[in-house]
């Protein structure tokens, strides 16, 4: 009963969810589902690709979270269009919350929109949106075994960000470990070493955009 | 209606935990139920603590994780019991899973049971375990807004370690503006700065835990 139960709600999601992205098509909004676990750095990254691609293509963000508004006040300084849903405690975004937030989304001024998940590595992982990639970003500091402890959002990712690789002198962390780990549950996955503090990787990371934009 | 399940879920969640206490208090087992983000340093914080009450009291641990079972392993190599519970995609230990692990540990041969929760700083705060204490961990490169963005972890915790404190000179983390917002949402909780990696704190931590005991 309760499998029957979560199949319906996956079934809905997802037909919503097609919904969302006919609409993000029709606009040619490109749009990425960025997951990561709390405090690895979803909204840097973001605030350092708007960066990356001024000039190239206008971005706009729709930021998840629990409770607060913290990282939608940050990405509205950067002066691009800026959203935010409060889940009211739930663990991630689902395709409905994102219909109503592209309601409200200025979709033909941008080419480019981010949204930010709830900071988690489990539950996002089951919801599609309506997202055209799924970056997961990974950081330093979490260690390199998340990819065997949270498989489903590696296996179901298009890119996975190794971000904070500034930190690597610092902590204990086998790049070519967590690299394996990867490639064996998601042969396909594309992976970047990035920072947003020094700026490594960022260039490599706006370029796979563009070129996924069929701008590159 | 939703709203409905949603309580009668938590509240035979409650009824299960108070049962698993009882189990817990007639044995002398002193329970903390560890939480955190991935790769804050859960585990690491379990060996550190098993080594710090070496000769004091015995130690017992079971690991939650969504589908490995890595901790288990690692743990298991410090010599103590040691018990997985894998949640199958579920992202938080609830009750009736440590009914059925507490059957399966040698509560009479241990002082201090761990549970080490799954890595996630939003589902786990709602379900009741049966624990006396819980305790959060929050790692400096996470970011010093955390209390923030999951009020509720926060609000709930008995103590929470500032694990990675060696990490401060090398990220941005405003360590007076996190003790302010932990405060500001909990007053009554313990805070430890500490890293598993030089040791640092690790013995106050140790004492806070025996005193609580009753062994201090």
């Amino acid at each position: 009963m309760e499998i029957k139960v979560l199949k319906d709600i996956l079934s809905a999601n997802e037909q919503i969810a097609e919904g969302n992205r006919r609409l993000l098509d029709s606009q040619g909004v490109f749009t990425v589902n960025l997951m990561s676990s709390p405090g690895a750095g979803k909204t840097s990254l973001i605030l350092a690709t708007i960066e990356g691609l001024k000039g190239k293509t206008k971005v706009g963000v729709i930021e998840g979270d629990v409770s607060s508004s913290l990282d939608a006040e940050v990405v509205g300084k950067a002066g691009v269009p800026v959203l935010q849903i409060n889940t009211g405690g739930g663990c991630h975004l689902d395709a409905n919350m994102i219909h109503n937030a592209l309601d409200n989304m200025p979709l033909s001024d941008i080419g480019l929109l981010f949204i930010e998940n709830v900071g988690n590595l489990i539950c996002p992982a089951e919801f599609a949106l309506g997202e055209h990639k799924r970056v997961v970003i990974s950081s330093i500091p979490e260690g390199d075994d998340k990819p065997f402890k949270y498989p489903l959002m590696f296996h179901k990712a298009d890119a996975v960000l190794i971000n904070k690789i500034d930190l690597l002198p610092h902590v204990k962390f086998d790049i070519d470990y967590f690299l394996q780990a990867v490639r064996g549950i998601n042969d396909k996955v594309e992976i970047f070493q990035l920072s947003c503090v020094t700026g490594q990787g960022i260039e490599q990371w706006a370029a796979w955009l563009l070129t996924r934009m069929g701008r590159g």
